[in-house]
């Protein structure tokens, strides 16, 4: 008898153990080809002629609502603050299993924006279809052609992160940020609330991204350590201030997702708030400290941690020594715009949920009781 | 020698062991004192002349900011429903270290809603003082007369709690929930969005609450009982949707502030997303099931956590049998109008935590870590 040791999904794999660590290291290339053919060469316009928006329709918008399920509404998060910044539309982020039965206040000027990587989570296109018979315009963002979400809404933007298998997603919320990113900029450059010069850096920032995730990716080998360290750890903290509390909620969802550990994450000003009865000697603490604006706040909470004796593994951008003297690991990643850094901070997150899922012998691309695309209600 | 075996804190304490169980049995009481004299004796009207607002300034809002921390923050979440229902207002509620440093978009006819048990928690203050600098009208719901929010804010409404001594809240989120209830009710009646009738069916709900408030507590022993059952439980989850998920936000917070077992609350219709994979055998899983509109859904997502071997104590309205086919244990609240039942729903949460953290020996009156009033950053 004659083994075949190759086989087809280890040739689908290109070499990786799992989909989801192909998928972490897919991702200079899947944000690169988001971005493809989107910015004008002289880094100066938002090319989304799919959009079907002109100006004037985006000078209209009164009110947008961006409304997902799970990573998708993590990246919405983001999205709220990159939009309000740049363009000064009041955004709501709704979770769809909530939006679709709470009888949101719309206008005719309201703008729903759906975002689903599949194209096919059920409550999402439930709540799509809900603001459509209202005569709500719905934009999708979803990384499937053809799927049920490009069919059904007024016009679609397509990620390009390619098949996502892994159950826990990882490149199709970093490309619905950049998704996200180039319509805050279009937004913001439409009603004249985004002045060209700070589009100019936006867009060169963006433009800069694919190689941040890739410098980005070198931390493995320091978050795998850490991963094997901490991989029996019932409980688990992510905390962090405004854009950083965002992807704390998705850092906490991947590493429950496949390795199972209990984690949460907090905005770091809440936690005196109660919380912080959970933080005893040992717990470890993921701390995001991506903001200079918020350095100083998001450290004082981070001592308030230290104090009950947790371990803190802080995340700050390169050349911020300072972190050192309070926690007690520091991953450094490469400066970039600060409202882009999460693009750059959820990939620690994602490789320490990967590693600590490895660690625990868990099946990594499909954890228990989780389905990839969530087609039931 | 002649021992005083009375003292002047078991007085206090009006013969209950802590102040916190003291606290929760006073909520009929504080609710009728919250009530008092705001509803005219038809029935018809909300008497709030301490708002300090026309109807013609009532109608010309359009958007309110509800800012609070911590247990207020999910009494505003209550309030969001309440007033987009009643006055279809748009809300936003925002954590107040989250909403200082967030530019929030705000124009002359924004009103902003500060939700403070003590008057002095310094975010919910800051957030205030930042409003108030932009010339943005800041109304204050506070329990403490005379409070720094009391003072500065243009308007306060008092909740008639009386003083609060346990550091984890409950009377001061019940009086909270009431005071919105109420505004919402005066804001419908202004804008001419809450019909006369449905008005006086809302007011008759209200005035009925102290009574409802009292029936729940003689759930106490089953709640007793089942704490001690579940003290050594390391994790529980709390479900619902709609508002029943803000009560869930509440009584996971509860839990954690006293008991330490960490507890996390998640939009039933959530977990599918990620955290269904920390269901397994045996997790305790509280499941609030109090809108009969949202029933159906509800229960399908608590099928969900029973497939994968939660222990599920649901809690619902007397007369909904049907949902002990599927739980393992059911909490029989008495009716009330759905949007008024987080004031029945939230207290065998609270109880659920008084007792836990009785039986595990926690000091429940004084949790490790935490104060009263946050009055620092």
């Amino acid at each position: 008898v004659y083994h075949v040791t190759w086989d087809a999904v280890s040739a689908e794999r290109g070499g990786y153990p799992h989909f989801m660590l192909k998928e972490i290291h897919e991702q200079p290339r899947a944000v690169r080809d988001t971005l493809r053919g989107r910015v004008s060469d002289d880094l100066s316009r938002v090319e989304l002629p799919e959009l079907g928006l002109q100006d004037e329709d985006i000078r209209a918008i009164d009110r947008i609502h961006i409304v997902a399920c799970g990573t998708s509404w993590h990246a919405g998060l983001v999205g709220k603050a990159a939009i309000e910044a740049f363009a000064r539309i009041p955004v709501n982020v709704e979770i769809a299993s909530e939006y679709r039965y709470s009888d949101p206040i719309v206008t005719d000027n309201t703008l729903v924006i759906a975002i689903t990587q599949s194209g096919e989570t059920a409550d999402t296109l439930a709540a799509m279809r809900e603001m459509k018979k209202r005569g709500v315009r719905v934009v999708a963002i979803t990384n499937v052609v053809g799927s049920s979400a490009a069919r059904e809404a007024d016009s679609t933007i397509i990620t390009w992160a390619g098949p996502e298998i892994a159950v826990a997603s990882t490149k199709a919320y970093t490309t619905q940020l950049v998704a996200l990113y180039l319509l805050a900029v279009r937004f913001g450059l439409s009603r004249g609330t985004l002045a060209e010069e700070k589009a100019r850096e936006v867009l060169a920032a963006l433009d800069n991204l694919p190689q941040v995730v890739e410098q980005v990716l070198d931390t493995a080998p320091q978050i795998e350590s850490f991963a094997k360290r901490y991989k029996d750890a019932h409980d688990t903290f992510f905390i962090g201030r405004g854009i950083d509390y965002a992807v704390s909620l998705e850092g906490a969802l991947k590493l429950k997702e496949i390795s199972y550990i209990h984690a949460e994450a907090y905005a770091a000003g809440e936690l005196k708030h109660g919380t912080l009865a959970l933080i005893t000697d040992g717990v470890p603490v993921i701390a995001l400290a991506m903001q200079p604006e918020l350095y100083e706040k998001t450290l004082s909470n981070i001592v308030e941690v230290k104090a009950r004796g947790a371990f803190v593994l802080g995340l700050t951008w390169v050349g911020n020594e300072d972190l050192e003297k309070t926690v007690d690991e520091v991953i450094y990643l490469p400066k970039t715009m600060p409202l882009l850094a999460p693009v750059a901070a959820v990939i620690p997150l994602q490789l320490l949920a990967y590693y600590a899922a490895v660690a625990r012998g868990n099946d990594v691309d499909k954890p228990r009781n989780l389905a990839k695309s969530v087609t039931v209600e």
